[in-house]
Protein backbone atom coordinates (compact mmCIF):
# COMPACT_ATOMS: atom_id res chain seq x y z
CA UNK A 1 0.00 0.00 0.00
CA UNK A 2 2.46 1.89 1.08
CA UNK A 3 4.70 1.84 -2.76
CA UNK A 4 1.45 2.17 -4.55
CA UNK A 5 0.42 6.06 -2.84
CA UNK A 6 3.96 6.66 -3.45
CA UNK A 7 3.92 5.93 -7.18
CA UNK A 8 0.91 7.88 -7.57
CA UNK A 9 2.04 10.62 -5.78
CA UNK A 10 5.51 10.61 -8.06
CA UNK A 11 4.20 10.40 -11.26
CA UNK A 12 1.96 13.62 -10.42
CA UNK A 13 4.85 15.27 -8.46
CA UNK A 14 3.14 15.89 -5.30
CA UNK A 15 6.34 14.84 -3.13
CA UNK A 16 7.07 19.01 -2.47
CA UNK A 17 3.50 18.96 -1.02
CA UNK A 18 3.53 16.10 1.34
CA UNK A 19 5.60 17.50 4.04
CA UNK A 20 5.56 16.01 7.24
CA UNK A 21 3.90 19.40 8.56
CA UNK A 22 1.56 18.87 5.62
CA UNK A 23 0.62 15.78 6.02
CA UNK A 24 -0.41 15.98 9.57
CA UNK A 25 -2.83 18.63 8.43
CA UNK A 26 -4.22 16.78 5.49
CA UNK A 27 -4.78 13.71 8.10
CA UNK A 28 -6.78 15.54 10.57
CA UNK A 29 -8.63 17.65 7.67
CA UNK A 30 -9.95 13.74 6.67
CA UNK A 31 -10.52 12.76 9.94
CA UNK A 32 -12.98 15.96 10.57
CA UNK A 33 -14.87 15.21 7.75
CA UNK A 34 -15.71 11.76 8.41
CA UNK A 35 -16.40 12.84 12.31
CA UNK A 36 -19.25 15.17 10.27
CA UNK A 37 -21.00 11.79 8.83
CA UNK A 38 -21.44 10.52 12.62
CA UNK A 39 -22.26 14.19 14.01
CA UNK A 40 -25.90 14.11 14.04
CA UNK A 41 -26.65 10.24 14.16
CA UNK A 42 -27.63 8.73 17.45
CA UNK A 43 -25.75 5.85 18.37
CA UNK A 44 -28.58 3.39 17.05
CA UNK A 45 -28.53 5.40 14.06
CA UNK A 46 -24.56 5.47 13.42
CA UNK A 47 -24.46 1.53 14.12
CA UNK A 48 -26.26 1.00 11.10
CA UNK A 49 -24.46 3.48 9.39
CA UNK A 50 -23.69 1.19 6.72
CA UNK A 51 -26.85 -0.12 5.45
CA UNK A 52 -27.32 3.42 3.04
CA UNK A 53 -25.32 2.85 -0.13
CA UNK A 54 -24.90 6.42 -0.50
CA UNK A 55 -23.64 7.36 3.02
CA UNK A 56 -21.91 3.84 3.07
CA UNK A 57 -19.98 4.90 0.06
CA UNK A 58 -18.50 8.01 1.64
CA UNK A 59 -17.50 6.29 5.20
CA UNK A 60 -15.70 4.01 2.63
CA UNK A 61 -14.04 7.00 0.79
CA UNK A 62 -12.78 8.84 3.88
CA UNK A 63 -11.70 6.04 6.15
CA UNK A 64 -9.19 5.76 2.65
CA UNK A 65 -8.48 8.88 2.74
CA UNK A 66 -7.41 8.91 6.50
CA UNK A 67 -5.66 6.11 5.52
CA UNK A 68 -3.69 7.19 2.78
CA UNK A 69 -2.35 10.16 4.69
CA UNK A 70 -1.17 8.16 7.82
CA UNK A 71 0.76 5.77 5.43
CA UNK A 72 2.13 8.79 3.36
CA UNK A 73 2.90 10.28 6.97
CA UNK A 74 4.56 7.51 7.87
CA UNK A 75 6.32 6.96 4.86
CA UNK A 76 8.32 10.44 4.68
CA UNK A 77 9.06 9.80 8.65
CA UNK A 78 10.60 6.63 8.23
CA UNK A 79 8.34 5.00 10.69
CA UNK A 80 7.02 1.35 10.24
CA UNK A 81 3.84 1.40 10.68
CA UNK A 82 3.27 -2.54 12.33
CA UNK A 83 6.01 -1.99 15.04
CA UNK A 84 4.49 1.26 16.17
CA UNK A 85 1.03 -0.26 16.53
CA UNK A 86 2.99 -3.13 18.01
CA UNK A 87 5.09 -1.00 20.52
CA UNK A 88 1.58 1.16 21.54
CA UNK A 89 -0.50 -2.56 22.68
CA UNK A 90 2.63 -3.29 25.04
CA UNK A 91 2.46 0.32 26.27
CA UNK A 92 -1.27 0.26 26.70
CA UNK A 93 -0.74 -3.50 28.39
CA UNK A 94 1.17 -1.78 30.72
CA UNK A 95 -1.20 1.43 31.81
CA UNK A 96 -3.93 -0.69 31.43
CA UNK A 97 -3.71 -4.17 33.13
CA UNK A 98 -7.15 -6.19 32.65
CA UNK A 99 -8.00 -6.42 36.53
CA UNK A 100 -7.97 -2.53 36.97
CA UNK A 101 -9.30 -1.26 33.44
CA UNK A 102 -12.17 -3.80 32.94
CA UNK A 103 -14.97 -2.11 31.85
CA UNK A 104 -14.18 1.25 32.30
CA UNK A 105 -13.30 4.42 29.95
CA UNK A 106 -11.39 6.07 32.70
CA UNK A 107 -7.93 7.26 31.15
CA UNK A 108 -5.22 5.29 31.97
CA UNK A 109 -4.14 8.01 34.97
CA UNK A 110 -7.39 7.76 36.65
CA UNK A 111 -7.44 4.48 37.04
CA UNK A 112 -6.94 2.71 40.49
CA UNK A 113 -3.97 1.36 41.07
CA UNK A 114 -2.68 -2.09 42.74
CA UNK A 115 -2.08 0.08 45.85
CA UNK A 116 -5.49 1.91 46.03
CA UNK A 117 -7.36 -1.64 45.86
CA UNK B 1 -3.31 -5.90 14.09
CA UNK B 2 -6.91 -6.12 13.74
CA UNK B 3 -6.62 -9.30 15.21
CA UNK B 4 -4.55 -8.12 18.44
CA UNK B 5 -6.88 -4.84 19.06
CA UNK B 6 -9.51 -6.89 19.12
CA UNK B 7 -8.33 -8.91 21.63
CA UNK B 8 -7.14 -6.26 23.77
CA UNK B 9 -10.67 -4.56 23.52
CA UNK B 10 -12.50 -7.56 24.77
CA UNK B 11 -10.02 -8.59 27.60
CA UNK B 12 -11.15 -5.42 28.82
CA UNK B 13 -14.64 -5.33 27.68
CA UNK B 14 -14.49 -2.06 26.11
CA UNK B 15 -16.32 -2.96 23.11
CA UNK B 16 -19.44 -1.24 24.68
CA UNK B 17 -17.78 2.01 24.29
CA UNK B 18 -15.94 1.17 20.67
CA UNK B 19 -19.55 2.31 18.59
CA UNK B 20 -18.87 3.70 15.32
CA UNK B 21 -19.76 7.19 16.65
CA UNK B 22 -17.35 7.13 19.62
CA UNK B 23 -14.62 5.22 17.13
CA UNK B 24 -15.15 8.11 15.23
CA UNK B 25 -14.69 10.91 17.53
CA UNK B 26 -11.62 8.92 19.20
CA UNK B 27 -9.64 9.25 15.48
CA UNK B 28 -9.98 12.44 15.41
CA UNK B 29 -9.28 13.49 18.70
CA UNK B 30 -5.96 11.71 18.09
CA UNK B 31 -5.43 12.88 15.28
CA UNK B 32 -5.94 16.55 16.77
CA UNK B 33 -3.10 15.82 19.28
CA UNK B 34 -0.72 14.80 16.17
CA UNK B 35 -1.48 17.89 14.78
CA UNK B 36 -0.80 19.17 17.75
CA UNK B 37 2.85 18.45 17.64
CA UNK B 38 3.69 20.30 14.23
CA UNK B 39 1.90 23.10 14.45
CA UNK B 40 4.37 25.79 15.48
CA UNK B 41 7.44 24.38 13.37
CA UNK B 42 8.54 25.63 10.42
CA UNK B 43 8.73 23.68 7.52
CA UNK B 44 12.31 22.56 7.74
CA UNK B 45 11.79 21.97 11.91
CA UNK B 46 9.04 19.91 11.08
CA UNK B 47 11.01 17.61 8.58
CA UNK B 48 13.61 16.70 11.10
CA UNK B 49 10.55 16.72 13.72
CA UNK B 50 12.31 12.91 13.99
CA UNK B 51 15.88 13.65 15.53
CA UNK B 52 14.46 14.77 18.65
CA UNK B 53 14.36 11.65 20.55
CA UNK B 54 11.25 12.64 22.83
CA UNK B 55 9.17 14.14 20.08
CA UNK B 56 9.43 11.16 17.95
CA UNK B 57 8.24 8.68 20.50
CA UNK B 58 5.19 11.23 20.66
CA UNK B 59 5.15 11.22 16.75
CA UNK B 60 5.14 7.62 17.38
CA UNK B 61 2.44 7.16 19.82
CA UNK B 62 0.69 9.38 18.13
CA UNK B 63 0.34 7.88 14.98
CA UNK B 64 -0.05 4.55 16.59
CA UNK B 65 -3.52 5.87 18.03
CA UNK B 66 -4.62 6.71 14.89
CA UNK B 67 -3.45 4.01 13.15
CA UNK B 68 -5.58 1.52 15.92
CA UNK B 69 -8.91 3.64 16.14
CA UNK B 70 -9.26 3.39 12.26
CA UNK B 71 -8.28 -0.19 12.44
CA UNK B 72 -10.93 -0.52 14.89
CA UNK B 73 -13.86 1.32 13.23
CA UNK B 74 -13.03 -0.24 10.07
CA UNK B 75 -13.40 -3.59 12.05
CA UNK B 76 -16.42 -2.82 13.63
CA UNK B 77 -18.00 -1.43 10.15
CA UNK B 78 -17.37 -4.33 8.88
CA UNK B 79 -14.66 -2.29 6.12
CA UNK B 80 -11.56 -4.50 4.40
CA UNK B 81 -8.95 -1.49 5.05
CA UNK B 82 -7.26 -2.92 1.87
CA UNK B 83 -9.54 -2.95 -0.05
CA UNK B 84 -11.06 0.45 0.32
CA UNK B 85 -7.38 1.96 -0.13
CA UNK B 86 -7.34 0.11 -3.31
CA UNK B 87 -10.56 1.37 -4.53
CA UNK B 88 -9.95 4.89 -3.58
CA UNK B 89 -6.59 4.80 -5.18
CA UNK B 90 -8.52 3.64 -8.69
CA UNK B 91 -10.92 6.85 -8.51
CA UNK B 92 -8.25 9.38 -7.57
CA UNK B 93 -6.28 8.11 -10.90
CA UNK B 94 -9.41 9.11 -12.87
CA UNK B 95 -10.03 11.94 -10.78
CA UNK B 96 -5.88 13.35 -11.06
CA UNK B 97 -4.97 12.26 -14.72
CA UNK B 98 -1.70 12.60 -14.49
CA UNK B 99 -1.19 14.79 -17.20
CA UNK B 100 -3.59 17.13 -16.10
CA UNK B 101 -2.33 16.97 -11.75
CA UNK B 102 0.70 17.17 -12.19
CA UNK B 103 2.55 19.74 -10.05
CA UNK B 104 -0.49 21.34 -8.91
CA UNK B 105 -2.12 20.82 -5.21
CA UNK B 106 -5.83 21.75 -6.54
CA UNK B 107 -8.65 20.17 -5.69
CA UNK B 108 -10.06 17.86 -8.75
CA UNK B 109 -13.08 19.98 -9.00
CA UNK B 110 -10.81 22.82 -9.83
CA UNK B 111 -8.50 21.19 -12.07
CA UNK B 112 -8.50 22.31 -15.87
CA UNK B 113 -10.17 19.26 -17.95
CA UNK B 114 -8.79 18.44 -21.45
CA UNK B 115 -11.72 20.31 -22.88
CA UNK B 116 -10.07 23.56 -21.78
CA UNK B 117 -6.77 22.24 -23.14
CA UNK C 1 -10.51 39.89 23.76
CA UNK C 2 -8.84 40.11 19.84
CA UNK C 3 -6.77 42.96 22.15
CA UNK C 4 -6.34 41.47 24.70
CA UNK C 5 -4.98 37.92 23.07
CA UNK C 6 -3.13 40.36 20.94
CA UNK C 7 -1.58 41.96 23.42
CA UNK C 8 -0.41 38.25 25.25
CA UNK C 9 0.79 37.25 22.24
CA UNK C 10 3.23 40.39 21.50
CA UNK C 11 4.26 40.45 25.02
CA UNK C 12 5.83 36.70 24.46
CA UNK C 13 7.19 37.86 20.96
CA UNK C 14 4.96 35.33 19.33
CA UNK C 15 3.75 36.92 16.22
CA UNK C 16 6.66 34.82 14.52
CA UNK C 17 4.28 31.59 15.46
CA UNK C 18 0.92 32.71 14.59
CA UNK C 19 0.65 32.89 11.08
CA UNK C 20 -2.64 31.66 9.43
CA UNK C 21 -1.76 28.14 8.87
CA UNK C 22 -0.34 27.47 11.96
CA UNK C 23 -3.31 29.05 13.95
CA UNK C 24 -5.65 26.90 11.83
CA UNK C 25 -3.81 24.01 12.88
CA UNK C 26 -3.93 24.99 16.75
CA UNK C 27 -7.67 25.48 16.17
CA UNK C 28 -8.04 21.89 14.95
CA UNK C 29 -5.71 20.40 17.63
CA UNK C 30 -7.75 22.00 20.27
CA UNK C 31 -11.03 20.77 18.76
CA UNK C 32 -9.41 17.26 18.86
CA UNK C 33 -8.66 17.56 22.60
CA UNK C 34 -11.95 19.12 23.14
CA UNK C 35 -13.60 15.75 21.72
CA UNK C 36 -11.58 13.47 23.59
CA UNK C 37 -13.62 14.89 26.48
CA UNK C 38 -16.82 13.27 25.44
CA UNK C 39 -15.47 10.21 22.96
CA UNK C 40 -16.64 7.60 25.60
CA UNK C 41 -19.78 9.50 26.82
CA UNK C 42 -23.29 8.04 26.33
CA UNK C 43 -25.47 11.02 25.45
CA UNK C 44 -26.58 11.16 28.80
CA UNK C 45 -23.72 11.38 30.18
CA UNK C 46 -22.36 13.89 27.91
CA UNK C 47 -25.48 16.43 28.86
CA UNK C 48 -24.01 15.61 32.54
CA UNK C 49 -20.45 16.46 31.89
CA UNK C 50 -20.72 19.77 33.98
CA UNK C 51 -21.46 18.12 37.24
CA UNK C 52 -18.05 16.85 37.42
CA UNK C 53 -16.05 19.97 38.86
CA UNK C 54 -12.14 18.54 37.30
CA UNK C 55 -13.83 17.88 33.75
CA UNK C 56 -15.97 20.60 34.17
CA UNK C 57 -12.60 22.42 33.91
CA UNK C 58 -10.96 20.58 31.27
CA UNK C 59 -14.56 21.60 29.27
CA UNK C 60 -14.01 24.60 30.35
CA UNK C 61 -10.18 25.25 29.19
CA UNK C 62 -10.58 23.50 25.87
CA UNK C 63 -13.16 25.85 25.00
CA UNK C 64 -11.75 28.43 25.64
CA UNK C 65 -8.66 27.41 23.86
CA UNK C 66 -10.60 26.74 20.47
CA UNK C 67 -11.93 30.37 20.85
CA UNK C 68 -8.46 32.06 21.75
CA UNK C 69 -7.50 30.15 18.22
CA UNK C 70 -10.83 31.27 16.18
CA UNK C 71 -10.30 35.10 17.77
CA UNK C 72 -6.15 35.42 16.98
CA UNK C 73 -7.29 33.61 13.52
CA UNK C 74 -9.94 35.91 12.17
CA UNK C 75 -6.84 39.05 13.39
CA UNK C 76 -4.02 37.70 11.50
CA UNK C 77 -6.40 37.20 8.64
CA UNK C 78 -8.35 40.63 8.89
CA UNK C 79 -11.72 39.15 9.45
CA UNK C 80 -14.64 40.52 11.51
CA UNK C 81 -15.92 37.43 13.60
CA UNK C 82 -19.97 38.84 14.11
CA UNK C 83 -19.96 39.89 10.75
CA UNK C 84 -19.19 36.57 9.12
CA UNK C 85 -21.64 34.83 11.71
CA UNK C 86 -24.48 37.10 10.72
CA UNK C 87 -22.85 36.45 6.59
CA UNK C 88 -23.29 32.65 7.54
CA UNK C 89 -27.00 33.06 9.20
CA UNK C 90 -28.28 34.74 6.23
CA UNK C 91 -26.82 32.47 3.81
CA UNK C 92 -28.23 29.20 6.40
CA UNK C 93 -31.16 30.75 6.30
CA UNK C 94 -31.81 30.34 2.59
CA UNK C 95 -30.14 26.52 2.63
CA UNK C 96 -32.26 25.45 5.39
CA UNK C 97 -35.75 27.20 4.75
CA UNK C 98 -37.99 26.17 7.76
CA UNK C 99 -40.94 24.24 6.61
CA UNK C 100 -38.37 22.26 4.64
CA UNK C 101 -35.52 21.90 7.44
CA UNK C 102 -37.62 21.46 10.59
CA UNK C 103 -36.55 18.37 12.40
CA UNK C 104 -34.63 16.85 9.94
CA UNK C 105 -30.48 16.77 10.04
CA UNK C 106 -29.87 16.17 6.30
CA UNK C 107 -27.49 18.51 4.63
CA UNK C 108 -29.24 21.42 2.56
CA UNK C 109 -28.17 19.60 -0.74
CA UNK C 110 -30.15 16.20 0.72
CA UNK C 111 -33.20 18.61 1.41
CA UNK C 112 -36.34 18.26 -0.44
CA UNK C 113 -37.20 22.06 -2.72
CA UNK C 114 -40.39 23.34 -2.81
CA UNK C 115 -40.90 21.80 -6.24
CA UNK C 116 -40.28 18.08 -4.89
CA UNK C 117 -43.20 18.70 -2.75
CA UNK D 1 -25.07 36.07 18.80
CA UNK D 2 -25.78 33.34 21.04
CA UNK D 3 -29.73 34.42 21.01
CA UNK D 4 -30.00 34.35 17.02
CA UNK D 5 -27.97 30.97 16.60
CA UNK D 6 -30.74 29.55 19.72
CA UNK D 7 -33.43 31.02 17.65
CA UNK D 8 -32.17 29.58 14.62
CA UNK D 9 -32.34 25.98 15.82
CA UNK D 10 -35.27 26.37 17.70
CA UNK D 11 -37.59 27.24 14.34
CA UNK D 12 -35.97 24.32 13.28
CA UNK D 13 -36.51 22.12 16.24
CA UNK D 14 -32.78 21.20 15.98
CA UNK D 15 -32.47 21.02 19.51
CA UNK D 16 -32.92 17.35 19.36
CA UNK D 17 -29.47 17.01 17.63
CA UNK D 18 -27.52 19.95 19.50
CA UNK D 19 -26.55 17.86 22.20
CA UNK D 20 -23.11 18.62 23.80
CA UNK D 21 -21.04 14.96 22.35
CA UNK D 22 -22.79 15.96 18.58
CA UNK D 23 -21.87 19.91 19.16
CA UNK D 24 -18.30 18.88 20.11
CA UNK D 25 -17.74 16.59 16.90
CA UNK D 26 -19.65 19.38 14.69
CA UNK D 27 -16.74 21.88 15.99
CA UNK D 28 -14.10 19.21 15.14
CA UNK D 29 -15.67 18.61 11.96
CA UNK D 30 -15.36 22.24 11.10
CA UNK D 31 -12.15 22.97 12.05
CA UNK D 32 -11.20 20.05 10.02
CA UNK D 33 -12.86 21.66 6.56
CA UNK D 34 -10.86 25.15 7.56
CA UNK D 35 -7.31 23.10 7.81
CA UNK D 36 -8.06 21.48 4.51
CA UNK D 37 -8.20 24.91 3.17
CA UNK D 38 -4.33 25.54 4.21
CA UNK D 39 -3.06 22.24 4.10
CA UNK D 40 -1.17 22.23 0.79
CA UNK D 41 -0.10 26.22 0.75
CA UNK D 42 3.22 27.17 1.97
CA UNK D 43 3.86 29.67 4.68
CA UNK D 44 3.58 32.28 2.52
CA UNK D 45 0.64 31.38 0.44
CA UNK D 46 -0.75 30.90 3.69
CA UNK D 47 -0.56 34.19 4.62
CA UNK D 48 -2.18 35.56 1.36
CA UNK D 49 -4.81 33.54 1.17
CA UNK D 50 -7.52 36.05 1.69
CA UNK D 51 -6.20 37.79 -1.74
CA UNK D 52 -8.63 35.08 -3.94
CA UNK D 53 -12.00 35.82 -3.60
CA UNK D 54 -12.89 32.38 -3.76
CA UNK D 55 -11.10 31.08 -1.43
CA UNK D 56 -11.59 34.04 1.14
CA UNK D 57 -15.34 33.47 1.13
CA UNK D 58 -14.46 29.34 2.03
CA UNK D 59 -11.96 30.71 4.79
CA UNK D 60 -14.77 33.31 6.07
CA UNK D 61 -17.65 30.48 5.59
CA UNK D 62 -15.38 27.57 7.86
CA UNK D 63 -14.96 30.27 10.66
CA UNK D 64 -18.33 31.33 10.98
CA UNK D 65 -19.04 27.67 10.95
CA UNK D 66 -16.77 26.82 13.47
CA UNK D 67 -17.82 29.49 15.60
CA UNK D 68 -21.33 28.63 15.48
CA UNK D 69 -20.54 25.36 17.00
CA UNK D 70 -18.73 26.82 19.39
CA UNK D 71 -21.41 29.48 20.48
CA UNK D 72 -23.51 26.59 20.62
CA UNK D 73 -21.72 24.21 22.88
CA UNK D 74 -21.01 26.39 25.09
CA UNK D 75 -24.93 27.79 25.28
CA UNK D 76 -26.10 23.89 26.27
CA UNK D 77 -23.62 23.34 28.62
CA UNK D 78 -24.46 27.03 30.24
CA UNK D 79 -20.52 28.14 29.50
CA UNK D 80 -19.96 32.27 29.30
CA UNK D 81 -17.44 32.83 26.49
CA UNK D 82 -15.82 35.92 28.03
CA UNK D 83 -15.18 34.67 31.28
CA UNK D 84 -13.56 31.29 30.34
CA UNK D 85 -11.46 33.23 27.79
CA UNK D 86 -10.62 35.78 30.53
CA UNK D 87 -10.21 33.06 33.36
CA UNK D 88 -7.38 30.96 30.51
CA UNK D 89 -5.77 34.04 29.92
CA UNK D 90 -4.73 34.73 33.42
CA UNK D 91 -3.86 30.84 33.79
CA UNK D 92 -1.55 31.33 30.72
CA UNK D 93 -0.10 34.61 32.12
CA UNK D 94 1.14 32.56 34.99
CA UNK D 95 2.00 29.63 32.89
CA UNK D 96 3.81 31.67 30.36
CA UNK D 97 5.41 34.32 32.33
CA UNK D 98 7.11 36.90 29.85
CA UNK D 99 10.60 36.50 30.53
CA UNK D 100 10.75 33.02 30.27
CA UNK D 101 8.19 33.04 27.39
CA UNK D 102 9.51 35.09 24.75
CA UNK D 103 10.23 34.08 21.65
CA UNK D 104 9.31 30.19 22.39
CA UNK D 105 6.93 28.07 21.46
CA UNK D 106 8.03 25.45 24.08
CA UNK D 107 5.10 24.23 26.06
CA UNK D 108 4.96 25.35 29.30
CA UNK D 109 5.92 22.18 30.87
CA UNK D 110 8.82 22.38 28.85
CA UNK D 111 10.18 26.08 29.87
CA UNK D 112 12.94 26.71 32.12
CA UNK D 113 11.73 27.83 35.51
CA UNK D 114 13.30 30.54 37.42
CA UNK D 115 14.78 28.00 39.56
CA UNK D 116 17.11 27.21 36.44
CA UNK D 117 18.01 30.78 35.45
Amino acid sequence: MRAALAEFVDQREWRQFHTPKNLAMALAGEAGELVTLFQWLTPEEAERIMEDPQTATQVRHEIADVLSYLIRLADVLDIDLAAVLQEKIRLNEQRYPVHLARGTADKYDRLPTDGDC
